[in-house]
């Protein structure tokens, strides 16, 4: 049976599990402080032209986001975020039970705009009463968000200013951040998404690790005693180097990017394909998640040969739903899948 | 250079790491819905002769207590444990941060005893002012304790009575659940623990594991919707399978009860070594962190050679030091330390 | 200088005064252990037709949402409210401190429909990853409205049948019960409210006392030990006298109806006035808070001889400004206030 | 019959309510923005000596507590308090319901010493692993003591020095702070206590209010937007009039000291009483809390007659009983009490 359900459904790229054969057997300090932890931070202190950045790799995304968000929150302020965010619909209320609320802004294919952003930081300033108002402490950012879609270069550049402008730290969720940097739409980098955002993570659960996901502050922003921090939101894995070896395998020779760009491939064969057999898509998504609006008789057909997600009712009689690609992904499985559209 | 530091310091078992190999390329749900997981569930079911317990796998210690604490307490309840106890003294507060107090009693040898708890539980709902106090909620135990000592089958079973008595859920730190069964000196077995206690957890991290503690709720009690309170305390892993496949490798063959022994022999060795050679104990410790008293000078000299934990001051010449075995300690590394001493 | 900005510029109701007076000297269990309370808590049961209810007095309304919320929601529930709601907007989060989201729907002056809840709640327990959303736990309504808006009798009662089905309880925000129960648009009785709401609050600091709020839960339903969370979150006065004393006094000769009559006679007058002067109303409120839309140059004139409320900007040359009646107002304020108009 | 249970079992002081009498019908700004509150701020920093000190009032002290220590602690900081110290006790965890652990000391008669204090900060910043436990961000002393001790200038002047060795505030509970100044034993004044303490509050409501606490920032450290903290944890009253006017009262003419004063005369009047007749305290209390041991068939007959507190069991023949004067309390009283005994 086929399956695009998601874009973490296999174990681990083949050498990160060959570095963990390798390297099984030494005994190495706990906490982060083995030396592969320390190799995978300086390289993605290179890959990011960002030699002091603080680097900091945690188990999953809804941890990390807790965490970076609670971390960095004076109490009385929130975080502003899409009404699509995954911390605003997905999290089960994590960012709540670490006593912040998150301040979402209407969407547009899973974005806002730093007008938006200036409006809201505006009027909250102006408002004599805003004492009696969450403050706005930080912007939420997914990139790429949750629909598929991209912040162009000027995009975050505008959203970047206005953050600096109002002195709040602008955090982008990457969760898939591979495969938006693979995508041929994108004018972002690496280095660019460290200059212009304050924190990031690079995502691994969804980019060829088994787990993991690698915190950057860039602007030597790191809460002080993070390791505190992390200890006491349960974050802190004792063996490190589970997570340090895996990102160092993924940013050397350019792992991280290369295997991205299969899952952009792809995608971009599938949507290639179904445009051809002129399929309409939800919205146009440049990287590995493709939205396509199904008749509902056959896509209750297709559900017997092959696995996806549902994603939400287009009309009565058609439903728009997901397709995944990953590092993972084979041409012959978007191949089968395309013969049974 | 010898390294006694701890008993997570090396990666996994070799049989996990093959299987992990084996299965990598298959397409899996996540969270916790493969196939893996549910065997593993099975087989720890299976183990504690406790077929219709709830199993949850989680990745670290930290998180589970503060997930297992959270979810069972009410707001107003705070969880009884040992002044030493883990909660109370090494995770950065975890628990205060959800909300809840943990309501210290003083220890012997990392131990407290049913009469101590009674007298608590016996003192608050007698006091006509409990309402101001914080409403004891839970038990929490750790096994073997962070000193390395031991609860007998009478010690748990009457701390177990207390809490029915009382109506409040007895919890079972076992991150080295492992050492403490495999130790000569207990009397104590999984379906026992299982049918004393409310809820416990089997540690893998350190027992063989890369990463992961299988929560085992054994009365039907684990609280409604759990996944949920899991994703909100960023306690959900995307890819379940790693740690369900873990598991279920350690529940194969008796895997894990086999490599706790191993742990056991070496610290017996070690033990009976420094007994020979009329070394002073801090206490007397049947599993696997053994606490040494050491003169100062010397233990200056042996950092050289050997990595091991500074436990505490003991007197002006002297020092409290802890060597931890673990299930890949060889009897060449005990050998080489005992021949430095 | 006229003065309408709020309903909370004087003192309390001389009656109020005169009974504090008449009492002062007497010694009094604290805690809201004194026959004061104890008689008011009894009056407002019988002005509720609820012999059985539980009531609860508390200093202030934030306080009290935040106390009824975190009391009666579980760890994954969120509360379900209008997005103009006061929990919403105006308490600097307080429901988030205490660890839960408030789930805002989109209002229509104010309110939200029993149909939007419905629609909510069937949409979150149809999907079938509603364990990583928050549980939508109770609904929370401000009746009058921060609009200065009423509920009808079946609007109520429609909101009310959709909370019992889905089994979460609805709490009404009476912060201005009285001038809701006093407008001669409302078709609701405190019975009625009583007997659609499983919890809510007669607000006593905008309507004639010093401070204070009383929590009425209906139906059996006031969380356990409820004394220790009312002192876990702050919220338990050890003068309880006071708040008992002045709920008391409103609620013997029906005082309570009596003043807020004056409130919604004076807006009346004020509404009729303004009307007859072709003033635009910013939306029809029959209750004591009044929104005008003035031209910006009138707005700035009026300043600066009566004191009155900016609400928001309305177009570039208009500002919707709140005019609020209480109790105390006297009709010449209201016919000095038209004369300038 | 008579009543020594608490200092809180009358209302207020008659010129308190003279005075809200004569500015009942006032029309005042809300939130603490009227002018006998910004009257009542200045003359608090007159009587401390400290014009630059900011003030704050606030219904009770629980509530004041609870939002001094987590405005002004950081997440991963608790605060050092005795282990017999309000908040470790008698709050129902309402310090842990913010977030923060107490890091409770041994006591000896209610206080802890500068040495205790400087032994654990020491011992904590020696700690290579201190960051897997909770940071002291802030010490907690109540003065008087919940026994009725009271710390000398000496002792309290060595904390402060270890407070600001260490860069921690020093948080003094002065929920009894009048009765402290007022004693013949106290060498320590408000301006000394202003001085040596970062910030503290001035009791009210035990001392001559019928509600209300002075918080008093006195370097210049209150927290940026502290009445947003306020806001979110419920404690902003809208009408701050009722509070300002309180301690406006309390500190013209000196009246906090003089009716200070007549508590400590009565506490003197009973004590020497007591000694005279013979009777055992179970410790000396120098303040209006006098703690005195009774034969348990005494006290059962005392209890007829005179309403007291209970404090704990003293040995099988006897308890630990207290008798609390106040402001309130008459020579009378004391008289008859003594004539009981």
């Amino acid at each position: 049976m086929l399956n695009f359900e998601s874009d973490y459904l296999e174990g681990a790229h083949e050498k990160i599990l060959q570095r963990m054969l390798a390297t099984n057997e030494e005994k190495l300090s706990g906490y982060g402080r083995d030396k592969y932890s320390a190799s995978a931070v300086e390289k993605i202190r290179q890959a990011c032209l960002c030699p002091e950045a603080d680097v900091q790799f945690i188990a999953g995304g809804t941890m990390t986001n807790a965490l970076v968000i609670a971390s960095l929150l004076k109490k009385i302020e929130g975080v502003i975020a899409p009404e699509t965010g995954h911390i605003t619909t997905h999290e089960t209320g994590a960012i709540e039970f670490s006593g912040h609320k998150v301040l979402s802004l209407p969407q547009t294919n899973g974005k806002i705009s730093a007008q938006q952003i200036r409006d809201y930081l505006e009027q909250f300033w102006a408002d004599g009463n805003r004492e009696f108002m969450v403050f706005p402490g930080m912007v939420y950012l997914s990139h790429p968000t949750e629909y598929g879609t991209l912040y162009s270069k000027s995009e975050l550049k505008n959203i970047s200013e206005v953050c600096r402008e109002y002195a709040i730290p602008l955090f982008l969720d990457g969760a898939r951040l591979g495969y938006g940097l693979a995508s041929p739409e994108s004018d972002l980098t690496l280095p660019l998404i460290a200059e212009y955002c304050d924190v990031f993570y690079i995502g691994g659960t969804k980019v060829g690790a088994l787990l993991g996901e690698a915190i950057v502050f860039t602007k030597n922003n790191q809460p002080e005693y993070f390791i505190a921090h992390m200890k006491q939101q349960g974050a802190l894995l004792a063996k490190g180097r589970l997570l340090g070896l895996q990102f160092d395998t993924l940013f050397t020779d350019q792992l991280y990017f290369e295997i991205s760009q299969q899952a952009i491939a792809m995608a971009q064969r599938l949507k290639e394909g179904l445009l051809a057999k002129n399929y309409r898509f939800y919205l146009d998504s440049p990287t590995n998640q493709q939205f396509v609006i199904l008749a509902n008789d056959q896509m209750e057909e297709l559900k017997k040969s092959v696995a996806f997600s549902f994603w939400e009712k287009y009309d009565d009689q058609h439903t728009v739903v997901r397709f995944a690609t990953s590092w993972a992904t084979k041409q012959t499985e978007i191949d089968e899948l395309l013969a049974l559209l």
